[in-house]
């Protein structure tokens, strides 16, 4: 009688409501029926988006988006930026490259988030910049880049600034219209709640200008398509019906708790998480500058195999939490609180976390880590 | 208490074990539960592909596995033949331009298959074609090409031979290693009764030495990452986790019935549906030397609107089948008999035909498509 429990980042838990949504009998996407479901997908996710452009539902990983808006706005031999601050960041650059694309590089501690005026200086720099890719919540490290002050920097020169929201939207605010953001790239398996297999993408007026002119090579995530479909209320290849419909079960949920009170939620979910971790001797990897509320990134003290801690949690208990990756493999666990994840789930999460350092011979006062979230929980 | 029954060519209709499938709780991918229902998958898969080389799984429409096999196979310059006897068809060609690929295009009418002569005699004129791209069952005609007969002209060369087999595999038959064919695309949401979200490709040694030089640009479709992850068992990307789990029943289901079993049932299905044409008066749009037994394209009389048809079926009834495309708008309804559609689906469908086109006007003896199916399917 294990439990399921995912506190990871993605795929997150799926509400029995969503699930039986995905359990219904299908319908064709050709019909009045599904263009009635895509029409209110599209609604909601304006809403989450905080735009009024229209968003366009990609069948595919939160990837296949990121790529979408690199091999739609940058043609070979472009100018780009990009913000390397981990494993998510990185891809960004190698996105860019894969399209002949040779970006400028801002290399950032694993732990820290850019500083916007690092890229105003190469936007100075260099007038022919066409776009800036970064990451709102760096997944690999805990990080919240400020996408406001990014946005700042970039919205009155010529480039674009595109966004990874992937594991962050609906979680932490992103105003793309009052910030200015050009383009916000996220996926239905971090705080949409959903199974993977859909992400979303949405351009500002200003980005579907370069889509115009882009000549990269592209067929399946040719934005112009999308686009064109919308039109007709409608996509380009037949998308993953199931999960739309779904979407519109998770876009309920959220309009119902509403956008400020879901952050909040979040944020004290993520306080909860670093308190209790410090309160097990423990510290949070990530700066205290731009700790994110997406994901808690714990350190792990030399004697305890991060690894171990994942292992023994998931297997053992049914709890899934993340190990550390590339360079920080075993040495720290990440523990996500998205989608619906609530204060309860955390206090199993934190109590087995417990449980399994005890297990491991870490020391500490059992019972510290639950009760320091308690408290933020309950103040 | 209308039904809800789908004779359409992709999605198909979802077995209720196959959506119960799809409402359980999620696990996450990087497991060795997951890991688990991948090794079966790629298993199951390796069967109905007829092959020992390796199935990958994209998280995508058909279509997006159309173009891994474009953006990894061919270099802008390279030489290609496609064949264009129908909307699939041209998608192919549509592909290799967006590529930088000129395609030798084999115009074909449509309701015709492509005669393989025709193939040969353009690979003997230009030894320096790298691929040719057919297409199994052409879904906007009903038209099935002699695979095999296109292996017997290609394989010998230097080009590889490369099948949509989206709407075909697993109704009816494709050999992959014993006819030579290099690569064979597929999808979910037709023969495998899934809903829309995963597609499939396979590759011969031949095949993949062409991926390994290939200049394209690609990154979500780059089927070096997806070989390499392979070797793990792992997805280059966060796969579409819920459907691979339900694709697992769905292979249980194939391999209990076997394949040989499947395509005769299908054969079955598609001949009753045909008869039953015949007998309402009305004939088959597909030349008789290459009907599909993947779904049957009928032909209205002029005084029928088969957009009509359609949308009274669709929206009165609750039975969809597919209307006409381009130039075949209104002229044509198109009953597919695909995936877990059994003989009593067929008759409920050719019922509900009868209803409608009595509805409309059309003279014919009540019950005679019906009892025309009935007569197949009982001897």
């Amino acid at each position: 009688m294990k439990r399921n429990l995912l506190l990871t980042p993605g795929p997150t838990q799926i509400p029995p409501e969503i699930c039986a949504a995905l359990g219904r009998p299908i319908i064709h996407h050709r019909t009045p029926q599904f263009q009635e479901n895509l029409k209110e997908a599209v609604e909601g996710l304006k809403q989450v988006f905080q735009t009024k452009n229209d968003v366009y539902l990609l069948t595919c990983s939160g990837t296949g988006a990121m790529e979408a808006s690199v091999c739609n706005l940058l043609s070979p031999g472009d100018k780009a930026i990009t913000v390397e601050g981990g494993k998510f960041g990185e891809r960004w650059s190698e996105l860019c490259r894969s399209y002949g694309v040779e970006p400028h590089v801002i290399q950032v501690p694993w732990g820290k988030a850019v500083d916007p005026a690092q890229i105003k200086k190469i936007l100075d720099a260099h007038k022919d910049i066409k776009a800036v890719f970064i990451t709102q919540s760096e997944t690999s490290t805990g990080v919240t880049t400020d996408v406001e002050a990014a946005a700042r920097v970039v919205r009155d020169t010529g480039a674009v600034l595109v966004v990874d929201a992937i594991s962050g939207l609906g979680i932490i605010d992103l105003q793309m219209d009052n910030w200015g953001v050009d383009v916000v790239v996220s996926a239905g398996h971090k705080g949409f709640m959903l199974p993977p297999g859909l992400a979303f993408i949405s351009l500002s007026p200003k980005a579907f200008k370069l889509v115009e002119t882009c000549e990269s090579p592209r067929y399946y995530f040719d934005l112009r398509k999308s686009k064109e479909a919308m039109a007709d209320i409608d996509t380009p290849f037949t998308p993953a019906i199931g999960i739309v419909i779904a979407l519109n079960e998770s876009l309920r949920r959220m309009k119902q708790e509403g956008l400020p009170n879901l952050f909040a939620s979040y944020a004290r979910l993520a306080k909860g998480t670093r308190e209790a971790a410090k309160a097990l001797g423990l510290s949070i990897f990530t700066d205290e500058s731009c700790q994110s509320n997406v994901l808690t990134a714990i350190k792990l003290p030399p004697e305890v195999d991060g690894n171990k801690v994942v292992k023994i949690m998931r297997d053992t208990h049914g709890i899934s939490v993340a190990g550390g990756q590339d360079s920080l493999k075993g040495k720290i666990i990440r523990i996500a609180h998205m989608g619906c994840v609530d204060e309860y789930d955390i206090l199993t999460g934190i109590s087995c976390l417990e449980k399994v350092l005890l297990k491991l011979g870490y020391k500490f006062t059992l019972g510290s880590g639950v009760a320091a979230a308690q408290k933020v929980f309950n103040t």
